[in-house]
């Protein structure tokens, strides 16, 4: 297939990178401030030489990269919330084309899954979103492979961020502050770690994970209850003083930040947990538990973030169009 | 979908009990000694209460069945060695009928893997098989998903007997011998228990995994290497003594039945793992480990085993064909 990526940054970088090596071409590769577009397919390498010495991918308007001829759109520009623009207006360019959309922006996927799926309706082309939830965790295609209808809540540690700082915190005794300041040196954090320790990337794929369970078990899909971020209830892991995870440790137990998604909404908050068991998963990695109606649990863990993690499950998505 | 179902045991019971609850008809039903066939769908309540009376679920002939007017046959008959029959000839006649199939049965997966898919590359059917590795795990789909030739190795804990056996030797410090006859009187271990403790199963499923690495990433998959059960290197859990578990505790190990497959082959026998990480999982749970080329290791576990578990494999694949 040939590819239009949107957005250079780890997500769209290593999308662009491992393109050929699953088969496909990058016809358009835009940045923030450029574009470069080659229908016969782009040189990669050079292209993000360019970026390296220039700042920017080339010289081409981005809006040239989207009345490109290219089978797939891959929408990678930062996750934007309330009306998810551009990252919305892009899929909407896309799919008025009758062009496939793999988003890993989370914003369209959370904030308009109503506007998005009836734009997908009125398409030739399709829309996926594997790489939104979990990284390289097939969370999504597992959730449709089951089928929708068939499960009854999807819950996990989907931030690693707030999961290597509790774990951190947990192992060595430290506080909150002193561990987010390690976990910033190593680049486990962001210098504005709102997004990760508050919740709202969490509360972001659950919304995602709910408005899967919501849409694909309706009858009539069009008239499935949509979820959006303001509708889920969210509390963060600021709040968690070293000694409750101390006072945790001397029943065998700890603390993650778990969300939980279902037909009815989204929570996501600090809870405690087994300390050897299925939720403690430690550092940076990611779980999601599936609860089915006839095969009880299923439990998916695996590197939640990363370009080439994220990348994969985007590459993965494109094989599924085919 | 009109499915027609062989085999009555637990999972060909399961397949046939929840059809309906995934939108499909059962057309026909078949069990070791008679048939009930309706294309317009078969009363599966009435069916198993005749067999459950009778021994047999209907005086139809088995091979009406096969000709019945059906999209996928389900081949849930038990798996057998070898030529792998009567299932891969009930396999081959749907697909000379350019009809799906989708099985629960090993055996033509595991031993006639190549018959199978030079019968699937001439016919307009597919053919499916999640449910013959790792019960609801969604282990082939993963990998499928992922893309064979992204897959190093899949490995894991593969059958809940042999797993509930070494749990309980290591729980309760009793030897092998003990622990196999409560097994038995639980219903976890057969009156036979060969296929299990000797590593056969796993080794069947692991041979699977093998096939599909090397038949999804070969460039011509009617020349891909081949995999059948008497390539695999296979040791059992019958020689492993409880001091061996003791022995291990004292290092905070313990063992486990590990089943091992990649493009060079297939390996099965006890291993020493880490006693509270991913491997160890306990009781009759399964996980299949998943080393990716570009996203690090996936790790899917759940209930490997099981009528409904199973049957929610095979319904899942039937919703992919669709």
């Amino acid at each position: 297939m040939k590819l239009a990526v949107l957005g250079c940054g780890a997500v769209g970088r290593s999308v662009a990178e491992l393109a050929a090596d699953y088969g496909h071409d990058v016809a358009a590769l835009v940045d923030s401030e450029g574009a470069v577009v080659d229908e016969s397919g782009v040189d990669v390498d050079a292209a993000l030489a360019t970026k390296a010495e220039t700042g920017v991918v080339g010289d081409a308007d981005p809006a040239d990269a989207l009345a490109a001829d290219y089978d797939a759109l891959v929408e990678a520009t930062p996750t934007t919330l309330g009306d998810a623009e551009p990252g919305f207006s892009h899929a909407r360019t896309a799919l008025e084309r009758d062009r496939h959309v793999v988003l890993a922006n989370k914003g369209p996927v959370a904030e308009r899954f109503g506007d998005l799926t009836a734009l997908e309706r009125d398409s030739e082309g399709t829309v996926r979103f594997e790489a939104t939830v979990g990284g390289a965790i097939p969370a999504v295609s597992t959730v449709e492979d089951v089928g929708p209808s068939k499960v009854t809540r999807a819950r996990g540690v989907l931030n690693g961020t707030s999961n290597f700082i509790l774990t951190r915190m947990a192992a060595e005794g430290l506080d909150y502050e002193h561990v987010l300041a390690e976990a910033q040196d190593l680049g486990v954090a962001e210098a504005d770690p709102t997004f990760d320790v508050d919740g709202t990337d969490v509360a972001l794929k659950c919304v995602i994970l709910a408005n899967v369970l919501s849409h694909g078990a309706a009858d009539d899909p069009a008239e499935a209850r949509e979820f959006s971020l303001s509708d889920a209830e969210v509390e963060g892991i600021r709040n968690v003083p070293g000694s409750a995870l101390e006072l945790a440790a001397e029943s065998g137990r700890t603390v993650r930040l778990i969300g939980e998604a279902s037909r009815d909404g989204v929570r996501v908050g600090p809870r405690l947990v087994p300390d050897n068991g299925t939720l403690s998963v430690t550092g940076t990695q990611n779980l999601v538990q599936i609860e089915t109606s006839h095969a009880g649990r299923l439990n998916l863990s695996g590197r939640g973030a990363g370009g080439p993690e994220t990348a994969s499950a985007v590459l993965a998505d494109v094989g599924r169009l085919e």
